[in-house]
């Protein structure tokens, strides 16, 4: 009987909207940033949604969120989740699919009467996005006690408050304690956020493993002055040798080739004027790689330009790291499943690495751990245009929904 | 008698500092944006000096002030002046210094009991810097008919607000009108702002015109996407974009040799996150040379290669002139008296051009107009860092002074 059951893609797209319509942007998109007013609206409705079905909720200290149906047997749960943040200019299904997706298996499975053996669990993690809070996939780091509840409790964010703070003042500074988790598998279903499906043609992702990241914030320190009487030999422009570090990273990702991939999203200027020579430049170097070694070899080359360029302009540079993740690589059996289901389920499916960071790689740590994508259209994504049409996002929570059934006996 | 007269030089660093002490920034410096309340302020300050010093003083409609000390005879006056409006982390010499002297020229006279017989005049021009309202010169270039009143009264700054109501707000929406000015002939004393005296051990620069002035706000239109999952190939970068124009304007300035300069001293992100994509860029460029071919070569190269570097990414690029002067060559007989004047006196003095815009250029198309220089330290200004020793500041005062009396009659 198990083997038709089917999620409800028509309820399952209907929550991501209503979900959606919490912190959404003129014109389309959604902002959520980690800890605002906009994320508890969001919490609390997904909390409730979790109560409805039934599930029990507890809420941790650093704000994570899992909801537990029971199985026939007591013991360490098959867990399903993701985060439910967004970036300031984000989509309606970066995190968020996961959560309602497991929500939805969830909704399927007492439509049709079914218990499992083990208990199921569907989770949302604090501050995946790293949008407004330092380091990402926060909330996944401390449930599996990869960072200390303290250190990422007094994290300061990009608007001078305390994570601390902020969870407290949403309601979300929950009393279950953070520690090493007890899960016996860890699936998450999520949208691709790049090209490679769709312009394969494929409708499921079986991810291979997720790029090692590197975050660092360059700050330079140069000397304001006229932009019309020092002569060009004379100056210490900060802006000039930041400038020089955001086309090397792309000149690196060129000549290292491979899925190397390396971003300055962030640079500010001070005191950021017309005729003003930068004294200050802050600037961000995201760079990633699915190979460990590749990565770090980035990152030596990456900083020994940014050190060459400002001694070259007598320009100061200070360095810190933001984030820093390995490589991790999924369990390879979890892998080998969601490619033997969505082909059972008639699928398209590639292996794929994951660009993005995700809550998933964290879980990996502590359990047996996979993900499952689907494509997103123009591979558009921490974008108002990012989309997955519906009949993908069925499709990758009925391939959820086997594999934890599978799972969960 | 005139031949012995010296300004009181202990008496013009006083009055720097004092004004200096309005908008002052805590550990030095000052900020006194122009029309900001602490503008204000300062106006307020050197308009009660004026008239202590009896002199008669009339605000025009873009908040031009101009003090006359009335001569034996009627007629057009010989006018001293710069400007008080500063930039965000500036000096307290630039500007500041020009209209302290026109007032110490002027207390020594009265000192003394000297009459000239044309009238003598002390202004103070509105907005010079351009750091807050576009374009800079603003107040000299509507005193000599270069800009409508009513175009930069409706001109909207950084912080959002009209220069006509900024100007009501601190009671400078003056009564006297615009126009072509009768003025017998305008000198401006100004610190270099850059390093060509300090470095050739003179006191005195004899300045022979400004170098021309092209601003220019570029616009990059990209697309936010993820960092991680973005393929480089794929990416329409926005900042990329502009960091490729940042580094070919040094290069321009580089291979155009001379005395051209450029600078890129705005550049703001959006979204402005470490791991998302840019999507928009916004930049000022600043070229100047003293040449007017020159300078529109400058301007070619450094648009060809930004249509370029857009195309070639997929971004979008738009343009607009916040300000394009040309460029200005002084009166040569009132250049060659600065230079005589300065040697009499026993200063070394050398010609040069100006780097920097200043009031005199636009003075210099309505009347013969000249500008002398005094050193700053290390070539520094626009700079909380800037400075000029006392005795350069009084010597130049003196070269004004002696000049000022020789026009004056």
């Amino acid at each position: 009987m198990t083997a038709s059951l089917r999620i409800d893609g028509g309820r399952l797209s209907r929550r991501l909207e209503r979900l959606g319509q919490v912190g959404a942007l003129p014109g389309g998109g959604v902002c959520r940033l980690a800890l605002t007013e906009a994320d508890g609206a969001g919490r609390d409705l997904v909390v409730g949604w979790m109560r409805e079905l039934g599930l029990e909720v507890s809420i941790d200290g650093i704000g994570n969120a899992v909801g537990i149906r029971k199985g026939r047997e007591v013991g360490p749960p098959v867990m399903m989740g993701s985060h439910i943040d967004t970036v300031r200019t984000g989509g309606l299904y970066d995190g968020n699919l996961g959560v309602m997706a497991g929500l939805e298996v969830v909704a399927a499975l007492d439509d049709a009467g079914v218990e499992t053996r083990r208990p199921l669990a569907v989770a949302f993690f604090t501050n995946e996005e790293g949008a407004r809070f330092q380091p990402d996939m926060m909330g996944s780091l401390v449930y599996t006690g990869g960072l200390s509840l303290e250190a990422a409790l007094a994290s300061v964010g990009i608007d001078g408050t305390k994570v601390g703070d902020d969870l407290a003042r949403i309601g979300y500074a929950g009393a279950t304690p953070v520690g090493r988790p007890s899960i016996h598998a860890y699936v998450e279903l999520h949208v691709e956020q790049g090209p490679v499906l769709e312009a394969g043609g494929f409708t499921i992702g079986a991810v291979e493993g997720v790029q090692g990241i590197s975050w660092t914030e360059l700050t330079l320190a140069g000397q304001s002055n006229h932009a019309g009487t020092t002569p060009m030999r004379l100056r210490h422009d900060a802006g000039y040798v930041a400038a020089s570090i955001a086309l090397f990273a792309r000149r690196l990702a060129s000549e290292m080739g491979g899925d190397q991939v390396a971003t300055v999203g962030a640079l500010t200027l001070s005191p950021n004027l017309v005729n003003v020579i930068a004294n200050r430049a802050l600037m961000t170097v995201d760079l990633r790689n699915t190979d460990e070694t590749r990565l770090a070899e980035a990152e030596r080359r990456l900083l020994a330009h940014a050190e060459e360029a400002a001694a070259a302009e007598g320009v100061g540079l200070s360095r810190r790291t933001l984030a820093r993740f390995r490589p991790v690589a999924f369990d390879p059996r979890l892998v080998a499943r969601v490619e033997a289901i969505a082909r059972d389920l008639r699928l398209s499916v590639r292996r794929l690495p994951s660009g993005a960071g995700h809550d998933a790689q964290m879980l990996a740590s502590v359990c047996p751990a996979c993900m499952i994508f689907v494509p997103s259209a123009g591979g558009v994504s921490h974008n108002v245009e990012e989309h997955t049409a519906p009949a993908d996002l069925a499709a990758g929570a009925d391939v959820l929904l086997r594999l934890v059934l599978e799972l969960a006996g």
